[in-house]
């Protein structure tokens, strides 16, 4: 029963990946099995990713749009917090997102911090998104007048350890909250 | 031709694995090559350490502490630098020597990198002596009353990203130098 092919969309095929991800894992999922899951032809596929890697990285951009960028984005456009406060908020909010899913959904985060390590230009497009959300706030709250995106990406790389996925191993330590706040605070005093 | 038993010093027995670690890899390491270098049984290795892992531990807790510890043990005591001068040295330095190890020895640095991710005690003691002396210079320095060692701990996470060995492949970006000194500005900012 092979669906029409023009209703087949990009989304639809991330999302019966990422079910077949999470069914077979990385290794045993090809797109094959995808192709089955959706009743199309792998040729439906392959007309939208050429190959396994592409899924995955496609598969892996959409959960760090839906997962992460999305609640940072809310976070970015509220108006009940001011200045450094909506800053800080911005990048507890971006810590304890990945902390949370490293926690409750390890094996998913294990497979999107591989697949992260062999996508550059995936980690880029995010880390610019984050980026420049930081930057938006700066500049909209006059924090900083000179450099905000260059503000903005060194806040991001300060704060590394607290939200790169190389370090989710030190997550489980229970002072990681204090310690990301004394960062944090530090950070907040260089600015002002 | 067997050796003295107590002429063999664990010193000895490291710098022997060492040599056979660069010679053979990790994998096709076994304590009796170390032994067989050494004209020794394996029985004289397994005298000082009861494993292959703790072998391994052995050579990186040397190496980090020759290669890492003692040139930052010259930078602690530099009479030369002071306040914040100094202790910009140290963790420049420390970025340094991460980023030359990495670039001029990759194997080796993968190496100690993968012992280190399993051997958290050889970590822990790696970094609270690298802690002791950014507080020994906050404290000498006067440049915090408060809480020497939480700040010295705060600084070296907030550089993670520039000597954190999970991050290495970040720092063949001709950018990095840059961004650690946009990082250390801030910092010291946040410090006076």
């Amino acid at each position: 029963m092979e669906k029409t092919l023009d209703v087949l969309t990009k989304e639809q095929i991330l999302v019966a990946t990422e079910d077949t991800l999470r069914r077979f894992g990385v290794a045993k999922t090809s797109v094959t099995d995808v192709a089955k899951v959706l009743g199309v032809s792998h040729g439906s596929i392959y007309r939208h990713f050429n190959s396994k890697a592409e899924l995955l990285e496609g598969v892996t951009a959409k959960w760090l749009n839906d997962k992460i960028i999305a609640p940072l984005s809310e976070v970015c456009h509220d108006s009940s917090l001011k200045s450094t406060s909506l800053l800080k908020q911005y990048i507890q909010t971006l810590v304890e997102l990945k902390h949370d899913y490293a926690r409750d959904d390890e094996e998913m985060f294990q497979m999107y911090t591989r697949v992260t390590e062999q996508a550059a230009d995936v980690v880029e497009q995010h880390i610019d998104h984050i980026v420049k959300q930081l930057a938006d706030i700066i500049t909209r709250e006059g924090i900083a007048s000179d450099h905000p995106v260059q503000l903005a990406r060194t806040l991001f790389y300060a704060t590394a350890r607290f939200h790169h996925p190389a370090h989710a191993y030190e997550w489980k330590n229970p002072l990681i909250d204090q310690e990301f706040l004394n960062v944090w605070t530090l950070l907040e005093h260089g600015i002002s």
